[in-house]
């Protein structure tokens, strides 16, 4: 099912440009138009949902199938990488601009000083708590 | 196959400590040790492999399942949590510390104040280069 209004189903279907990198039948790869780094690419599922949390397992299995080939070609076509993050933003606040599931594929290079946020350990008694609250849920 | 040297592999198996949110056949998630906010998960597959790259897709699948099990909960027992990011380190570069593959659910709040790595457009004709310089590989 896809929805018409949407930019990232336009992109899967062809009917709105994109550097396209990859495509199977259920998901394409394109470029970011606004890079962290030169090469980093976009997995988008072909089906709309709008995140992780009501995508289809089998449109997640198909994305990250993708993933592993997109990836490598990216890190074998520029010796300047020899890593990558992957990430995905799931809803606003966690900085997800397109309401359709996606994921983005970072190549990294030993100086491009970009810092992952960082941690704090737990005060004494807090993570059993944490955790007992989570599973409570599952 | 797991790696005896390993602190994920020991994790998994429940051999070293760890705040355990869920389990399965193929996947442990627990609490990470230093969270950028309370409640932050690893997923963790029981099978040792470095990344991603290296990961059998049945791994991945089974990560990635679980992964919507436990980011549902997180965001269902805290109230202030409304979205989430998914992060994978793939190499050292790219600030994987543990080679073990996993990857983290970080749950956000509105006023949390962490920012994405900013990205830049590509100049005329760069982007059609890379995305073929990429495809040659695929």
């Amino acid at each position: 099912m896809s929805n018409g209004d949407c930019i990232f189903c336009q992109i899967a279907a062809g009917d709105a440009p994109a550097n396209k990198i990859y495509e199977d039948d259920q998901v394409v790869a394109v470029l970011d138009i606004n890079p962290v780094n030169p090469g980093h690419t976009l997995i988008i599922p072909k089906e709309h949902s709008v995140n992780i949390l009501d995508a289809k397992d089998s449109t997640l299995m198909a994305m990250i199938a993708a993933t592993k080939t997109v990836a490598k070609a990216v890190l074998t076509a520029f010796d300047e990488y020899d890593a990558f993050n992957l990430e995905s933003n799931n809803g606003r606040i966690a900085g997800q601009i397109i309401p359709h599931t996606h994921w983005h594929i970072v190549p990294r290079k030993a100086d491009d000083g970009f810092k992952h946020w960082p941690g704090k350990p737990y005060e004494e008694g807090q993570a059993e708590e944490i955790a007992d609250k989570i599973k409570s849920q599952i």
